[in-house]
């Protein structure tokens, strides 16, 4: 089972590469058929892994969707990372963080996470696996959009606000699922960019 | 098949309360089972209901959930109304509405609802059901939160901050579902209020 340190690192580079392909599958498989819908044999397919490989690295579904969980956690704060360092300077700032939050949580990782959520609160597996996750997401997520609104969290108040912020992106998101709801979202995030800018405004001064 | 007037009435009756039967066990079920756990057989044993009957008013797993669509949309009515018919009046009444409404999107119809969203989802004929009565109910609890709050809404950005404030619950309900949520929950709606209060005063001044 000893191999030489020069063909040893290729191997663990190969397996990381099929599992990262199996649970890149398995994301995309929640998105399209939702987690009901999602099997091992069509995220095998899906990520044009063997069987065997497949049932090798994840013999259960369980096993799968509870490795996608982290993997979904990792893509998720890139995808945040990413989009913020892409938003632009200036006087319409706090609309731009709040279209980009928007964005995230009418995405398909957003889907995909939903179905992993929904699906956890009837499945005491899952959810021990969503749950720690899903907290390190929000802590991340919030302290993100402190720092791109460069709010002051010592401000009373302040705090709430974000999170007030990040519940009401999730309430779009969710009502998105199951009718388009761009013009309608584009309203309200109108309105709380005024709210936003004046009370954090108001308190930083 | 014609039966006199004084017969055909029970008749009726017993079939009528025989479905309501049907679908509120079917709506038990998605709260305990969420809906891939849902099926004919445990809502038919749950309702205390004959299989063949079962089958004779709902024959698929497709028939009963939309129905239980139609049921949970007049059941979410109901609760709504009744909750706010107990609502105090007084200083502190926008607090109240908010308890009201996040009670209501942490509660159990809630999860129900949700279990039915996530499906159509990546169902189409469910889908087909959900969407036009997810939008009535949407326009009857901004309609009875307009109310409940006096908001103005010819007062501009006022319907806006009402409907932000159903996403905000939305999202809060979300959230619920994975970890007990309700000291964040108390302190995100304090401050809610006070935007809402400050807002909706001052527009209507």
């Amino acid at each position: 089972m000893t191999t030489a340190a020069g063909t040893r690192v290729p191997q663990e580079e190969r397996t990381r590469l099929m599992r990262a392909r199996l649970l890149e599958a398995t994301v995309d498989c929640l998105v399209e058929h939702g987690f009901a819908g999602t099997s091992t044999t069509l995220v095998s397919e899906r990520a044009g892994v063997s069987r065997g490989a497949q049932l090798h690295h994840f013999p259960t579904k369980n096993d799968l969707v509870v490795a996608a969980v982290e993997h979904l956690t990792a893509k998720r704060g890139e995808e945040l990372a990413a989009a913020a360092a892409r938003l632009p300077a200036g006087t319409r700032r706090t609309r731009a963080v709040l279209d980009m939050l928007a964005d995230h949580f009418t995405g398909p990782v957003f889907s995909a996470a939903l179905e992993l959520w929904v699906a956890a609160r009837t499945d005491e597996t899952l959810l021990a696996a969503v749950a720690p996750l899903e907290q390190r997401v929000g802590r991340e997520t919030h302290r993100l959009t402190v720092e791109l609104l460069g709010a002051d969290e010592s401000a009373r108040g302040t705090r709430e606000l974000v999170q007030a912020t990040l519940d009401l992106v999730r309430g779009l998101g969710l009502a998105n699922t199951i009718t388009d709801d761009a013009r309608r979202r584009g309203r309200i995030l109108d309105r709380w960019a005024d709210v936003l800018d004046e009370h954090l405004g108001k308190e930083l001064r």
